[in-house]
């Protein structure tokens, strides 16, 4: 007999017929006569709950049927008749394909920190919160690729180990195979880098947008969806060391088209979440009502999960230039109350999280964009405005987490860009590649970043970016 | 107006409408009255040709209409005179948005050498070969999200910097936040990577094989697709410093299933690009007819493009255990008149490249699953069979390439697996986490590799490995 699996026999509810399903024991409770076992296979949140006459099953074989343990179990398949659940199945045959010692496997049936559960990566993905997490990572990133494809963008794979560090100065994880106990000199004393795999100084990248400009100015739309990285050393809820990026980058666009299909793709993606991932939104929203009910008033999302959602898809994004932002920031409550922790007191300020949450869910109560902002906190790459102050920028703010995408109108005018290179002391010699793309058939071309795990942390709701991507590194970790 | 890309209107065929198209300017030949411009804009492998009647533009203006320039043109689509074109433009504006002075662009309309394409990878992109080559590495790459996401996978993001080197001993990039300059040591003088980001060694990961396992151990099916890496000192037209990798991972699946997950998959992808890249292949096919027009009869390649894609997708592929290959090999002509460079003389010997090509495409005349090699020349997690000389492991072979698919059951017995780990001097310490999923739950599964570039190359028909990715990272090259 085929394994079907959970998800599908809940849909189907083929009551009456006999079915084979394997998975991993939940948990087991009943009396001397019946054992319920709540059985999870991971395809979708909710469990199957396989009724076992003790009658039908050695003692050995219960006995073995503990939280963890994996299991084969064929029966048939019947309406149920305890809340919860629709159909369930009466155990035939039970096989115990691997035990799970009751005294020593971590992830008993109780609540667990998400703190502990972090320490144990390599289990999480079986509890319920963690299947939910990563069923929806999934459809998020499988939607990114739809989006993308049905739009005519091409998937570009932009390197991972560079040469190039115009962006990351600093910041950047080496690459090397030097012996470090070995490492060889020139004749100045100096390291020679010649003498490494790549003949030169490599990085991790950490970005790709650079690379993905060439291949905008040949093939029109392409975007990129890959692992960069930052050896920056902040050890917070929202940071990690190495995450993933998606970067679309269009040619023949500017700053507007730009704002247009940052806002079309992000409704596509959490539209897309609200269409395919329904159960396990549900079991997060509920996650976080009972989370929140522990907590002061105040400390409470103002929004439930799935009106946080409604909010992206139903509302058009309120655009702002970063100037008349700065406007309503100096004159809102929050700044003459001085209940900002960064007052906004002048034009040219960054923005920090307290400003672009105000903006969001207290001015506007929309998402924002706001655009054109001060050249000098922005990016060389980035173009200049007639002004002269500012530049072609855009960032778009969710609830709840702020920035959550930052784009905008490349400099494609060869005289500008050397210009800001020199600025920004960025050699020339470094990026020929880059400069040659201005010097033959430059363009008007536009792009964006999105922070992958930002997107998966606002539509799951969970608090912590280490609870959504499956292993984390970060500052002083970097185990499995 | 809203520029419309050349492939929507190639399938619309407006005639009669005007229309607005942006590209790059292919070539520009013609009279003193009327020019004829082909131009690309990279969503598809044909070009748009534009006739300017030279009397409606300014001479300066059709002056810069060069070969790489990006233009901007307006005018009214008819039927075409001449061959080779269904539909063309007539142009009424033309706008220069970025000249390429044709001394110096590197992009004549002549002849290129791979080779020197490789040295400008920036603007390889806007050849017809590249353009094609990139569009269909695109339509793979959504082909397989697509396969996963239907078959109920999860895709899984498995860690790129690793502290795990079970895999890759001495053929691993270190990733290190050191100053090289300025190494700290312990009190015993050894080098403290306490001190280092992490707080240990580092490696890029070779694989997300260990971690997928992790994943499908509590989801059932997952998959990684992402970028690995490989320090090996190899300067040869099949390998890659850093490559993209595909590896599912399924709970509960046993050789045989996993032998027809491979086939049914790698089938999918094939009809996919067969389905949805006819004009690129149909390029590319015809490259390297007239490619093969300029070698020697017996260099030329046995079957056309679309014959050797037609040959995955219409065959079954044949199954034949390690130990029956030995036996044909060892009886073949090429072996018996000494035409191998390896010859095969006994059980355990290593498959070449040569031996894999000549089952394929002169025994069987189908692909080729080899499967239960000797446990001696394969990786210590697959599992053991009982016959305690071979394991259960798979890899598919096809024509013109050889291996494309490696994969196995892996070894789900704890006992078993600690003891292949000493014999292969892999500390249990260091491996804790894998174990752990042998120690709670444990479960058959299997699952396989698939060297994302290899199946670009075999279904663009290209011939070297840097042709097939956007930036190459080789020893000594990692330019841009």
């Amino acid at each position: 007999m085929e394994r079907i699996k959970i998800d599908a026999l809940l849909k189907s509810e083929p009551v009456g017929e006999k079915k084979l399903v394997k998975g991993w024991v939940r948990t087991k409770r009943g009396s001397k006569s019946v054992n319920f076992i709540a059985l999870n296979d991971g395809s979708c949140i909710h469990n199957l709950q396989i009724v076992a006459d003790t009658e039908n099953f050695s003692e050995e074989v219960l006995r073995k049927v503990t939280t963890g343990a994996a299991i084969s179990v064929v029966g048939e398949i019947s309406e149920s008749k305890g809340s919860g659940q629709s159909v369930e199945m009466i155990a035939e045959e039970i096989e115990i394909l691997g035990v799970a010692d009751s005294e020593k496997y971590p992830l008993q049936p109780k609540k667990h920190s998400l703190e502990f559960l972090r320490e144990i990566a390599h289990l999480r993905f079986r509890t319920s919160t963690f299947g939910a997490v990563f069923r929806i990572r999934h459809a998020l990133s499988f939607a990114i690729h739809d989006y993308f494809n049905k739009n005519g963008f091409y998937y570009l794979n932009t390197p991972i180990i560079t040469g190039s560090d115009a962006e990351g100065a600093g910041e950047m994880f080496r690459v090397t195979n030097f012996d470090l106990d070995n490492i060889p000199k020139n004749e100045e004393g100096k390291i020679d880098f010649k003498e490494d795999f790549f003949g030169r100084e490599t990085n991790l990248t950490v970005s790709g947008q650079l690379e993905a400009e060439l291949g905008a100015m040949a093939l029109s739309q392409v975007y990129t969806f890959g692992p960069t990285f930052r050896a920056e050393n902040s050890n917070t809820s929202r940071h990690l060391a190495e995450f993933w990026m998606v970067e679309p980058e269009v040619a023949f666009a500017d700053l507007k088209d730009d704002m247009d299909l940052a806002e079309d793709f992000l409704k596509y993606i959490v539209q897309y979440a609200l269409d395919n991932c329904a159960d396990d939104l549900a079991f997060l929203e509920n996650r976080i009502e009972q989370e929140d009910k522990q907590k002061p008033k105040d400390q409470r999302q103002p929004m439930s999960l799935t009106e946080k959602l409604k909010f992206i898809v139903e509302n058009e994004f309120e655009r702002v230039t970063y100037t008349d932002a700065i406007d309503i920031l100096r004159n809102s409550k929050p700044n003459k109350k001085k209940k900002f922790n960064y007052l906004i007191e002048e034009w040219g300020a960054d923005l920090q999280s307290e400003h672009e949450r105000f903006l969001v869910e207290k001015h506007f109560k929309k998402p924002v964009i706001l655009y054109d902002y001060p050249a000098d906190i922005k990016a060389f790459y980035m173009r200049q405005n007639d002004d002269d102050k500012t530049v072609a920028a855009m960032d778009i703010l969710f609830p709840g987490i702020g920035e959550i995408v930052g784009g905008s109108q490349r400099e494609e005018r060869l005289s500008v860009l050397t210009e800001k290179m020199k600025d920004f002391n960025i050699p020339e010699e470094e990026m020929w590649w880059y400069l040659d793309t201005r010097k033959y058939g430059t363009a008007p071309h536009s792009g964006f970043g999105l922070g992958f795990e930002r997107l998966v942390l606002f539509v799951t709701g969970m608090s912590n970016i280490r609870d959504v991507i499956a292993f984390p590194r970060t500052p002083g970790s970097a185990e499995f």
